[in-house]
Parts: C-alpha cells; sequence; structure tokens
C-alpha cells in the first residue's frame, strides 16, 4: 500500500516513522505547502503540495495530516477528487455537513475517503457504540483526560493579552466514582474540568479570567483552574502529548432490573500524535481494500465492517482469539 | 421486528425477557422440542418445534437459543434455509466450518444468518480485532472468569464416576500483572487456572483426579484445582451465572518503541445468559436489515459494519458522543 502524507506537523511525522513497522506500508511521498527545501523527513521524499497532482497513480491512499478547524474542511473535498483519502476529522457539530460534502466528491470521482477515524472520534466512538447496542438497558459515560484540548487551548490564545495557553481537560473524581457506579448519563460538565496554563501580557490576567470563566461553550460553567506561568515554565513542564480516554457502561436485565453488567474501557495514551496517526494507518488499510472493492464515497467507522482495518487476513471471529 | 425464539432454556428465557424492555420487538413465539404443554414462559406463545415450518412468514429473524457441541452445527444449516437467524455457536475450533455451511445454505436460499454472537466470541473478538489493529506495534492478552465454562463443565461430567462437575475458569494474578504491564502474548495455560468443584460416587475421588489432571486440551498442564463436596453444597454454592472478560492490549510507538499506549476492558458480567441474550437481539437487528438490503450468507461481527447493531438511526460518528 501506497502512502502519501499531505501535512508534515507532529502527525504527519508519527505517520512516516509508523510505517517502518508496518512492511505492507510504502510512503510515497510527503507533501507540504512550507518551502519544500526546510522540510526534512525521517527518510521519505518531500514534495510541494502542488505535486500531488502529478502523483494521483501513485498513491493509494493520501493521509491527511492537517487540522479540522479551517484546513480539512477546505481541503479534503478538494482532494477526495483524485486519491482515496483518510483524515481524523474532529469536529462533531460540523462531522454530518463534512461527511455529505466529502461523500458526493467522492462518490463521484470513483474514490473512498475514510474520515473521523482517531482514537476519538474513532476507536472510543466504536466502543460507545457496541456498548450501547451490546448492553442491556446501557447507559454510558465517556472521560477525556488528563489531556490537552486543542480546541479549548486556541480558544485561549485568541483572548486578548493572552501570549501562550494551554488547556487541560481532566475528569472530575466524583463524576468517575458516580459513573462506575449508577446507570446516569452525565453532562460534559457535570463530568470534567479545565485546567489553563496562560502566559499572559503583563496587568492582563484579571481582564483574561473574566473572559475565560464567561466563554459559552468551552469554560462558562465549568469548573476551571487558572494559572499564569512564565514563558520558561510553559516551555519546560507544559510540552508532554499524553492522553486518556475512559468509558463507563452499565448495563441492567433482569425482571426487576436487579441484574447489573458492566464494561469499562481505559485507553492510556503515551502519545497522542502516534496513536492518532497508528489508527489513521488502520484506517489506511480499509480505504484501500473498499477502494479495491469499487465501494465509494466518504465512511466512518460506523459504516465499515471490522475486518477491513485488519492488517492480517481475517475471515472469521476466531482470527482474533 | 418479530423474533422467534427456538429453543427455551436460560438463553432462551432471557431474550424473552429482554425483548419487554425493547419496544420495537415483538416475540412471535417461544418454539420447543419439549411437550409443549409443559412450557411455561413469561407471556409468549409456546408452539412446537415443527411449527416452526408453519411460521415462515410471520418471523424476521429466529433467534436460535441452543448449545453449541451438538445442536446448533445441526439444526442452524437446517433452520437457515427458511429463516434470518441469530446464534451465540461458541466452538473457536468448528467455527470456519460452521460459518462455511450456513453461509451456501443462507446465500442459496436468501436468508441471513448472523452466527457466534455472544460476549465472547461476539464483543470481546470485536475489541481484540480492533485493539490490535489500531495501537501500534500491539500485543493483545484475554483473560475469562472468574466464571463457569459449560465445555470443561461437560468434560469433567463425562468421567465415570462424576455425578456433578462445575469447572470455574480463572486469571493467574501473576498472569494478569504481566499482561498489564508487558507487551507479550501469554497462552491460555499461563493466562488461566482451573478449579473445578465434583460431586463423586463414593471411593472415586482417586480415579477422577488423575483423569482430570491427564485430560489433554482442558486440564493437563493447567493448574488445576479440584475439590470433592456433597450434592447440598453444589446446589446451595454452585447456581451463580456471574463471568468476567478482560483484555490487555499494549502497544508501543517511537523510534525506540519508548512510547507506551494500552487499552484495558473489563467486562463485568452479571448474569451469562442475560448478557448473551441482550448481545443476540441486537444481532437479530442486524440480521433484520441486512436482510432487508438482500445480503444474504452467514455473518460474523467481523463482516457487519457496526451501525447495523445500533437500536437507534446511526447515520455519523457523533450519534455516539
Amino acid at each position: 500500500m501506497r502512502i502519501g502524507i499531505a501535512g508534515y506537523g507532529n502527525l504527519g511525522k508519527a505517520l512516516e516513522r509508523l510505517a517502518e513497522d508496518n512492511p505492507d506500508v510504502e510512503i510515497r511521498g510527503v507533501y507540504t505547502r512550507r518551502n519544500k527545501e526546510e522540510v526534512v523527513t525521517d527518510g521519505a521524499p518531500v514534495y510541494s503540495f502542488d505535486d500531488l497532482y502529478y502523483h494521483t497513480d501513485e498513491i493509494d491512499v493520501l493521509a491527511l495530516c492537517y487540522g479540522s478547524s479551517t484546513d480539512l474542511p477546505r481541503l479534503t473535498p478538494e482532494l477526495s477528487a483524485y486519491f482515496n483519502t483518510v483524515d481524523a476529522f474532529d469536529n462533531h457539530s460540523l462531522i454530518d455537513e463534512y461527511k455529505r460534502r466529502v461523500d458526493s466528491v467522492a462518490k463521484a470521482s470513483g474514490k473512498t475517503s475514510v474520515i473521523a477515524l482517531g482514537w476519538d472520534p474513532g476507536l472510543l466512538s466504536l466502543m460507545r457504540l457496541y456498548f450501547s447496542s451490546f448492553l442491556p438497558n446501557s447507559s454510558v459515560n465517556t472521560f477525556w483526560g488528563r489531556g490537552v484540548s486543542q480546541g479549548h487551548s486556541e480558544a485561549l490564545r485568541r483572548i486578548d493579552g493572552v501570549k501562550q495557553a494551554i488547556q487541560y481537560t481532566v475528569p472530575r473524581e466524583d463524576a468517575l466514582t458516580l459513573a462506575s457506579l449508577v446507570a446516569h448519563p452525565l453532562s460534559n460538565v457535570e463530568r470534567h474540568r479545565r485546567v489553563c496554563y496562560i502566559v499572559a501580557e503583563k496587568g492582563k490576567e484579571d481582564f483574561i479570567t473574566r473572559e475565560v470563566l464567561s466563554m459559552e461553550n468551552y469554560f462558562a460553567g465549568y469548573e476551571v483552574e487558572l494559572h499564569f506561568i512564565s514563558e520558561e515554565e510553559m516551555h519546560k513542564y507544559h510540552s508532554s502529548m499524553t492522553h486518556r480516554g475512559r468509558i463507563y457502561a452499565l448495563g441492567m436485565s433482569g425482571r426487576y432490573k436487579e441484574v447489573k453488567h458492566s464494561a469499562y474501557l481505559d485507553l492510556d495514551i503515551g502519545s497522542n500524535p502516534d496513536l492518532t496517526a497508528s489508527v489513521m494507518l488502520a484506517g489506511a488499510r480499509a480505504a484501500h481494500k473498499l477502494s479495491l472493492e469499487n465501494k465509494n464515497g466518504a465512511y466512518t467507522v460506523f459504516d465499515i465492517p471490522p475486518s477491513y482495518f485488519a492488517p492480517k487476513e481475517c475471515k472469521n471471529v476466531n482470527n482474533y482469539l
């Protein structure tokens, strides 16, 4: 399988490195919008973004390693006219529209796009669907973190007077306990607190604090912790890329719902971009197989039979004992 | 969705009760090979097994609530000529042949059979496949129990001098620790010990002990605990239907494989037949939907897009946030 890597940030770099462990994968090239002379890879050839259009026959799946806020919504529909693609689009509120747009282009051009495939949305979405569908009378709660939320960090950076900022999403301990004991869906506000580290311009701390605490959809209503730190501290203590996702699913059966069932998943992530890249690589396999069967359009994990992700042949359930 | 229940043991009874919680499900009837006058249900009409052939147009999916050792291998290929079916066939070594036989009949008759769908094989098979495919350089270990293994209990009962017997599969504590720390696949013998409770004929204890400890594929090589107990004790202490399944998946990434990722699943089952029935009900939904799309043949969970199991409409990953 010949993979093209479009975008060479943390995600693209992780994907290149992972390919070394997968003998069935060849990295055809890294495609960048920066000056290609300035991009140093681990060995993969570097091309300009525009060279992509000369390589349409040499790439089986193009891995789109861009952000979800502006790049993917614009680039994926464009590129899915020429390539099978895989991406980790994670803007939940826009995903329906995104899927429709990519689907219509890919169907028209006979290409296959696997979209929104990372660890969440992606792996954790699958767990929630299966737990919800398979456990009787089930209730499911997801907890993210401790780990950086890019969206919330960017929201902080847009505030006047913020020079640098990072936001950790952290599960509330009381909510973790509750979710493990009681079949009741908790809100995002009930499940998480938001811990912010900010490098601020002098004297702007009070203004920033008020702005953060009143920001609707991001911080208002949440338990928020604000720490104003120096640039040096930011650099020294806040470069970790670990993350974590936990799901508590509880079900009940029996005449009086007296029989309890539970499924608990704990995904502990050493490097967010590395795991995302690994899931995307499995998604590239699925896109490639679907494409070989002329199954075109936009697919999420919910639309794809699990066997399509397996690196080895997988004809039956006893292949994964 | 109109469900027929073929076989009315613990599994069939659990399925009938669960249907009450699912407004989209109607139990068309319970079909029994026993004298139907002696079968008392929770409300569903009771028919003789042979009446099935008069109800082919009134049942959307037939749930086959039989054992895997003799009944399912014989009955599923027969019934899949007339019905969409779902079953929890769990004899791993025979599953390839079973799938081929059911597939050819179902394809020829335009029916859909979802096979081998319980919590394992089934839910845990899915988790293993996804963890294996999505985590980089992954290693996966499954632990069953503490819970009763029907196959091992039956193997004990076949020994001369055994009046009653039950076998609990129990994870070894040392193996649980190892699997949580080291990416290395452990053998079944390394992962589990086998705890047996036996009601024996007088004076047969030594003979039975030798037979058990030397039984290949079942007990030989394992850490085995044997307890000879009275019929009264068997009745009083060994009727629980709880079970448990745990999966440890470890992955690693980075240039020197220095970055660790882990996925841990803990499925705690209050009643083995209740959970199996619940999973089968989701499988019946999938069989029904596949059949409506004229997708015929035998399907395992690996062949079915996840969305087919969802009780609610499921067009996109944001339907399971």
